[in-house]
């Protein structure tokens, strides 16, 4: 069984968390998932509703995956050095490291996108690129894969990158049998992002 | 502003609930999203995470909006008095009631979808069926609108649904801004369900 911790912050976003753990969970007795934030307990995210977090920073278990969401939250995570530190000592003990949307902006502030190919949402693109020029930063991907550093694009598109971890992981069939189970639509092109004609134009449409 | 009560019950299915959380709490000011629960507190996802249930039944504020998600956790909730009744009591003065997958399958069992057409998720269809013999159940549909009720089929179709029910409310032009701006490649279509081939053929793939 490996083990996936997702790393909350406050106003996090729901998709890009819940969206690869819907895929991740689907492996049932292959993963185990744990959520981790800087202290234990409920965690609000952009849209409201709370996530428990069972693990604090200081105690997280040993991870084979880290999951890294996005969100507006991201702009004061940036600035989390408990937040930083952490990622900074676990992500390079982990297999697998990704982060969904801005979450890259995160990645990239902690050095561990340096010398790397990577992407970010698109809208908000610019808040990513510019945590380091050290990063060869993808503007036309759905998700981009750099040894153990795996990023996607916006909110969604985390959940085909996710399923594209699985079938690496656990093989192709694996990972067509969960997203035909949870009847998901599967884009498995890396590279085709409708998305990314809205670079830098972001705007929240509320 | 609107206020959507999301109903979570013991081993609900992640993204039935998130996917359409996250589209609907996209739209900020204009729709408070509440949680609700037999009681207050963690409740448990088929996938492990948790989620505060904000609001027991009992004290669950008014609701203009109700989404019941599916998972593992339907067949024993198919049973509890207090959700049915709780359902029966609030689903009609409610403006729109949506389910996700085998969320359908306690509408129906509440008696709430009875004369109407509905759906549920594919592979294990008949679990929503078997509920009541009222129902035209739908084999062959992302989702289904039937006055107030709209139910839709497994898992990710919920957030199809969820954008359609957003564009019917607030404008198509505002569903559309939501999509781009979560990066999301939105179904349009209510009868295009590629799964539908899987009827009945459930199987957990773990």
């Amino acid at each position: 069984m490996l083990t996936l911790g997702a790393v909350l912050y406050p106003d996090f976003e729901l998709l890009d968390l819940y969206g690869p753990l819907e895929m991740f969970g689907t492996l049932g007795e292959d993963m185990k998932i744990v959520t981790i934030a800087e202290a234990v307990g409920p965690v609000r995210s952009t849209q409201g509703p709370q996530t428990v977090a069972e693990y604090d920073i200081a105690n997280a278990p040993q991870l084979d995956l880290i999951l890294l969401p996005g969100g507006i939250g991201t702009v004061p995570a940036l600035d989390s050095a408990p937040l930083l530190d952490f990622l900074r000592a676990r992500a390079p003990a982990a297999k697998v490291n990704m982060s969904v949307c801005s979450g890259s902006a995160i990645f990239a502030r902690a050095g561990l996108l340096d010398g790397r190919r990577a992407t970010s949402n698109k809208m908000f693109f610019s808040l990513a690129t510019s945590q380091s020029d050290q990063v060869e930063w993808v503007e036309q991907a759905r998700w981009v894969v750099d040894g153990a550093m795996v990023t996607s694009s916006g909110v969604s598109a985390g959940t085909d990158m996710a399923l594209a971890v699985i079938a690496d992981l656990f093989g192709p069939e694996r990972a067509e049998q969960i997203a035909t189970y949870t009847e998901y639509q599967w884009h498995r092109d890396a590279d085709s992002d409708p998305f990314s004609v809205y670079l830098n134009k972001g705007e929240l449409p509320v």
